[in-house]
């Protein structure tokens, strides 16, 4: 087996390196971090990250997130044999097919978008079995290469979307090679990979990730209004950092995910809605 | 002055010892907080725990949260420089005014309770200026003495709770002699004392605490009525555990809270609903 460039003062053999070259499209908080913990755990021999920014470039490349940098996602795409796309929901469909001509038949595609539906939608269509959705349950609220971190994903459930699922249930089918490969690096990286179709993932995501922003959105919102606002956060304690928290995440990521996931959080808000009127009803009772 | 008898083996001299002998009335999970704080930063010579529960008290002893305990309020009470009541809201008023006739003249008389109107009240009617309300904003989802640490109410805010803030709004009329000794001790044990009048506390306390625990419990009911609760649980991230975690309170503890403030958690909560009606109207406006 041959020794990949530079394995000696880096990791392990090349067994431990499913990837040849990896390309990262968008360079953010949550693909800087990818590129790390590829890094930190010799996953990759090679990673390029792929931006419109060349200022977020040179802080990846500084941070050692990624190994070179370029703005043109074509040229990226073209000597990948892994892409993953951590771009925003709203643009990434987009994307995949603007990468699509230039985009090797053994290359695995996957994204880490908070949406499934209409991503793998796409994906299928543009590319096959080649293109497998990708969920990591995992995150910050902040935002930027500068927040990135090594150890983000450790210990995540990692989703794995495919409308294969569906056929069997009981997963006794064989994954195809692109699945396979996909859970994998998710299991290398010390996630948990968890296979489901993209009508399940984005009603279970919008359950537990995009209420709770909804809910802390609603919250900082509330907070905000108070006459008192000083002296209210001069008060405040844990519940209340609990619920802040991911409130300071980036609006504007979060206006797109709720939007694309707009269905799923209309149902899981209204079933909130319906358990929070029925703790009001008990406390009005006077229970 | 006088050395305290075991000063030698354990904290500084008589001048960090501002309480003789401090009395807390129910040694749960703040109480016994409160006594491993006292006794870490040596405010006390000697701390009597007073529970129900001799179970409790036994764990409180050999945990070093208390020196000595009792069942009787009364006996407790009675040798008590300082009486912390430090029992749930809803008994509070009741235990005032069954140790009311057994407390010395110049002994402080405080509680840490999470709502201050109606104690602050009963504790002005039966003591005087002697009773000043505390709550420090510092807890835990935990209860029970097993949960107690030393380390609770550090950087914490700690309401310091009297009617006559109202007539000295600049602050400029001075502190009664208890109003000083309390600020003193809170400062003490590493918190922030911040004076007001019950109302104010009750509002914002609603806002910055009871309305989190509120929306947290309607949260934890909305996720377990889920038919995939299981699935929805293993692919939980850190909003879920953010939203999730102070709904592992004691409900019956904090029931009793909820009803105590009804007024004040209902307007937080009508607040809150209008935001998140905001919210929900941007999002099915497709913005």
């Amino acid at each position: 087996m041959r020794e990949p460039i530079g394995s000696q003062k880096s990791h392990g053999g090349s067994q431990k390196l499913p990837i040849g070259t990896c390309a990262i499209i968008g360079v953010g908080m949550m693909g800087g971090s990818l590129g790390m913990a590829l890094k930190a755990e010799g996953l990759a021999e090679r990673i390029v990250g792929i931006d419109r920014s060349e200022t977020t470039l040179d802080a990846a490349l500084a941070s050692g997130a990624i190994d070179s940098g370029t703005t043109d996602p074509i040229v990226g795409a073209a000597e990948a044999d892994c892409i993953v796309l951590a771009v925003p929901v709203d643009v990434l469909p987009a994307l995949l097919e603007r990468i699509r001509p230039h985009v090797r038949p053994d290359t695995l595609v996957t994204d880490i978008g908070s949406v499934k539906s209409r991503i793998v939608e796409t994906g299928a269509r543009l590319f096959g079995v080649q293109f497998v959705g990708g969920h990591p349950m995992a995150g910050s609220e902040r935002s930027g290469i500068a927040a990135a971190r090594a150890d983000l994903f450790r210990g995540a459930a990692w989703a794995i979307v495919t409308e294969n699922v569906n056929a069997a249930p009981d997963n006794s089918a064989p994954d195809n090679t692109f699945v396979a490969r996909l859970t994998a690096l998710v299991s290398a990286l010390g996630a948990i990979p968890i296979r489901m179709n993209a009508a399940d993932h984005d009603r279970i995501a919008a359950l537990v990730s995009h209420l709770p922003h909804l809910l802390s959105f609603a919250y900082a919102d509330t907070i905000a209004a108070d006459p008192e606002s000083e002296l209210v956060l001069r008060m405040a304690g844990g519940s209340f950092r609990d619920l802040m928290r991911v409130s300071d995440a980036d609006p504007a990521l979060w206006q797109a995910i709720f939007h694309e996931n707009k269905e799923w959080l209309r149902a899981a808000l209204t079933a909130y809605e319906t358990h929070l009127r029925n703790l009001r009803e008990t406390l009005e009772a006077g229970q």
